[in-house]
């Protein structure tokens, strides 16, 4: 079994690192690093909600997602983050789906977490890595509203956590970076819940189509990824105050 | 098994007409319609690649999705495309994956096929008819180039169609409409080709996280779905002057 | 007399074609054919008014245009109808003034409908196929709303159409192409009412001032390329359900 | 006979006074006032054409238009500027149409003449007073270029100015003031050379349409004014250096 | 003691005309000319305030500066002033703080005083000229509204006035010209009252730190500049009728 | 004396820490801490210059500034950032000035350093920050390139600092935190060079005109707190490896 780039085994993680509570202000905040891989996560409340939930009384988790200039290996211009839109959109699509899936937004009144997440230095991953580190972050500003008595019982339903896979040179891989990323042939983003039900999976290839079989090899491998980063998210709360 | 909106059984697909060499100008268009769903996709052929293409030989294949105001139920401002830009460019990203899957782009020589896809009438599945029906647009250009002597074989590895499924109030579905798919528990798009390879796979929730075994018959129903569709596509094809 | 690039003599229209109702949302809509000239005319209702006309009762038309990327010879990319905004806002200007002139503002409540002109395919005088379509489609949805008793009467003043003309090499000639346009060195648009009144006038040149007696002959030979255009609205509007 | 708004008889012009060579660093300038209209015009030389004329040997005359935000009775937003661009594009297009008119481009060279018109106070007649400034700061350019050496000729094939007229309680009237341009049931703005050709004549209705022997009321009203103006142009270009 | 460019002595302003009540529908305007510098300031009167006042009781001042595209010695695209903001902003936050330090906010009740700054002409010193000119305006439009008693008492603290001085090769200069603004090691901007105070002070350098025995000399002769350009406001102010 | 809101002495500056190298990718990076202010400064290198240094051999320091979305107390949605755009360029404005300062231009060769200066908290000061992170930052973007013989000599002329003084309930205050600028009736930002020069200074007032022996206590004390920094500078430069 060939090694990988950094050294780790096909179904190996990076060492991932989440420090909840980053931030001063935020009502809840984690800065989660896999690899060299880091993403500052800030959730946000606010007493409102989309035109379309109004006075249904249930809330809302919505994400967006931005890279700092020089999070990558040259520098993005501010400006061409206009270009890259589609890209960004796209991603926090995908973290809101992600974390909605893990809330009781029945349970949270009629008011909106923002969950920003924003890259500071981006090894591929970023999107998985929001995903997790947002729901620690957004476990804290639930535990903060709790305390303050605005919410009356914790609004998970159950924890989320997200890992990338892939086939790259015909090996299915877990957690790719940067440069495994780019050269994959079949690239997959698995998001999974402590339950062990699938909340989003998108596996799509640049030319090259890929068997039934394979994707079975993709999810099977997701998952055992996703469980660990469950149990790093679930010491992570603990360390909350 | 109860019926469906439109009276169909889970596993029908609505009625699919495609009408190729729809517009004048362009090197290949077609217009698809599936139920009230109508797309008008035209292909134009610019002597130029991306840059990280220059200088490789290889050409390429891109997308641009756009709404005709009046498309849908109620008018959507062509302001509004701006905010739905994000659902836009996601949409306008998996129609140039999927093509890009069923063309040899070393045999376009170093030039780009832009494939339009701007809805008429939108009643679910546009981004699905869209790679469907692009698909047709884009054999007319090769066809048409190739009669010019600019290609000199056919650049087609394998031909490729797409199709949505979803669980809808429990029911696994095939080819949702509009009113299904804003009810659906669990939305899948799924792109094949013609060797039964998937091209690409999206299944997401809102709210309703899924087992891997509800994954398995939204693929296996999907694929029926497909198998049909690359059917009506080879007879639109064999249609052409 | 020499003949034209298409065959017609200078005082013939190009075969017009109107399918009214072609769309299955919008309250009115007309396919308009001339020749290879196609746009797609949809009315919208919506029940609120310009500032200026509140208050006041009464209602207003406008019209938004817009061309789709592949209809022209060249592909015209999205991004650059920014730059062609300034004769895309004057088409749509000239559009809502000619429509409601044929309208009795004051019997449509204060609602307002916009008339949305998508061309599919351009070869001349699409402005002008606007108007005369997006009459019909206009007159469409009047009748499905007083069907739904919305309207009490029909407001309607007068039928209006409109026509190209211009002077080609010297000659006065109707309902130009595209490639008449491009080499007329005097352009006119003309809009007229069933009464036979002037709507909306605009001749200019490009660096060929004419004279007086010039403009009386464009004048009266789209006069009479308005009056069959005419005609074929009602057609069109006699075969609505 | 009624007396207008400001006293004038339905055939007078307003005052109008040009200042020629108003500005320091621009090639040609005027400021135009007619009543309380003004207008000042800078003309800038630029050594390149638009890509359509690169190579021919030709050059262009084109024009931008803007108004300062109180020129208006009350103020107009920066921002609004953008709301208001359509009417402001179909300004300048009009504006640099009148103004190539005027001019033989085969001896301008492969250069551009950007005609700046911006509005300090706006009383009706912006657009028409524009051309007729903008004529003479165009034509002190040209005696620039030519005291440089970089032109050999007069590149002037015939003076331009331009008037509005309209219908207003019925009547035609000369030179609309703001108030009555604001009131007017047909608007008509004509530009003409010395040589009595019309340049463009563009006339409007807000719901009334009109006869074609109104029309030619406003032509020949229109006409006089535009001869008036010609010769106050002839004396302004007369005061130059 | 050598001469400057234009012949000034190192304390030499250039001439200064101001014409009060240059515009027919401002509440207050003034064109104020220093050098070949003109700047055309008009205020507007609005009633509303923002966000942060609202139920206060107070007032606003707030300037907004732009430029004529030929205002410059060669043209400044209108476009370009987009790229060119960040100036743009800084300039006219520096306008709006010096006007509100010579005003009353409690005695101008809830409204929002909206000073444009346009330059017709920039020869250097076009921010302190737009200070020293919004003055005057303002003070036009606070007597229009004590006429039409709307304002009780008249809204001023104390006149300011705005000058630059710099450092040009070595020396210390008062109201720097284009030229020796653009030469100039040490700019620096001072906005001063009549009592004799600072209301703001911003020294800055491209590559020449300075010593604070020189920023003193730079404020010595800028409070020579400020005290003679107040006196030529005061007689400007009474020159309203 | 009376405290202030943290406990400081009225020329205390708050905590200082300096984490030089913070990024994996940047050419240099800093992450400075000023009490709860922290702001990541990430240096990058690009081969070419603005258009107006071609050809002098001479390079460029520039700066760019933002902010994350809820480093402030309540979030700043990231649209908003349009609308504070006119804040945010006189702060990159600034920076970059500042930093320039302390760079010998002509060794740099033909090359530009943008200093990327994005604030993860905020509680005042934070430009000043940006000023004296990024002079690290730079510095050791500077180490790197003489390591890999790009540069030849270290390119710094002089160390540089920047920290901000005010004048808060009548009494003058060194490092203002975000309570204390918010109060503040003088508020002054002094960036010097360890000669002791000054590189700039801007003192403003909303609504407090000063006397200039406020002036004088205000750059005394800031003169202070700028050899502080100096110091910590230096010791974070030198644990760099």
């Amino acid at each position: 079994m060939p090694q990988r780039i950094d050294g780790r085994a096909p179904d190996d993680l990076r060492p991932v690192r989440i420090q909840p509570g980053y931030l001063l202000y935020a009502e809840g905040s984690a800065l989660i690093e896999t690899g060299s891989t880091r993403v500052l996560c800030a959730v946000s409340v606010e007493e409102r909600v989309p035109a379309f939930l109004k006075g249904t009384g249930r809330g809302w988790v919505t994400a967006e997602y931005g890279m700092l200039p020089r999070s990558t290996l040259t520098r993005t211009p501010r400006e061409a983050q206009g270009r890259e839109r589609g890209r960004t959109y796209e991603i926090q699509r995908l973290i809101g789906r992600a974390l909605r899936a893990a809330v009781d937004l029945e349970a949270l009144g009629e008011r909106t977490f923002i969950v920003d997440c924003d890259v500071l230095q981006a090894d591929g991953g970023t999107r998985t890595a929001s995903i997790t580190g947002g729901y620690v972050a957004l476990y804290q500003a639930f535990l903060n509203l709790l305390k303050r008595d605005i919410l009356r019982t914790l609004p998970i339903r159950s924890a989320v956590a997200a890992v990338s896979v892939g086939v790259v040179d015909g090996e299915v891989l877990l957690d790719l970076c940067y440069e495994e990323d780019f050269r994959a042939q079949v690239d997959c983003t698995l998001v999974m819940n402590e339950r062990g039900e699938i909340v989003e999976v998108h596996s799509a290839t640049e030319g090259a189509p890929f068997s039934r079989a394979t994707l079975e090899r993709l999810l099977a491998l997701g998952e055992q990824g996703v469980r660990r980063l469950l149990e790093v998210q679930a010491r992570a709360i603990q360390a909350l105050p």
